[in-house]
């Protein structure tokens, strides 16, 4: 697959919350994960298929999502951009938050390769 | 400045449509800027300020802008991304588009030293 049908074929995956499908089809055994910052019990970089699935079952596991708007895909060359705003509750502190966030990623060898993710910075008051 | 600030003044000229001011002060002189494709008479990728002002002129010339929206920042790290959703008339042509894009930009000392764009993929009929 080149990156175009790679990233229409994630995009699909979110749009129909099938974030575990979605690694199990597209991603690369190597993928590397960036956030933005790194969690209480989560470094900001993970590295393997194993840790991002581990990633992956955490946040199903502490989070309801109630609705995931899914943009894009941006796509050129071996880049794409997909940008998701996530309606969710924390399932330990019931807090509701709305999310904003692009991700980037690379494809290789018809595979995610790497992904990284940027949330919206703070708009002026 | 850091990443955010220079993504905020970024957005603040953008959606001013003062391109060129954005050039002259959040660009390095060796800024590397690339699109998905080249065009007629214009390279994918541009090397240094006075050729990126010179494709900015170009637009500017060529294009008439009846609306931008632009979305973000999103940030983290030396990354930014904006997305642009912009209505304009090719003057030579008379030709109405809506076009949608986002640009990846890296941030160096301060300075825009590199820019990406990818436009939104076709969708699905």
């Amino acid at each position: 697959m080149n990156t175009e049908e790679v990233a229409k074929k994630l995009v699909d995956y979110c749009r129909n919350g099938e974030w575990m499908k979605a690694l199990d089809d597209l991603y690369s055994k190597d993928i590397v994960s960036v956030e933005a910052q790194a969690g209480e019990n989560m470094p900001a970089e993970m590295r393997g298929i194993d840790q991002v699935r581990g990633k992956t079952a955490w946040w199903e596991k502490n989070f309801e999502v109630h609705s995931a708007k899914v943009g894009g895909p941006f796509v050129a060359r071996d880049t794409f951009v997909v940008q998701f705003d996530i309606d969710v509750t924390e399932n330990a502190s019931k807090k509701r938050m709305q999310m904003s966030e692009v991700g980037i990623y690379t494809v290789k060898d018809g595979k995610v390769a790497r992904e990284e993710f940027l949330p919206l910075a703070q708009q002026k008051e």
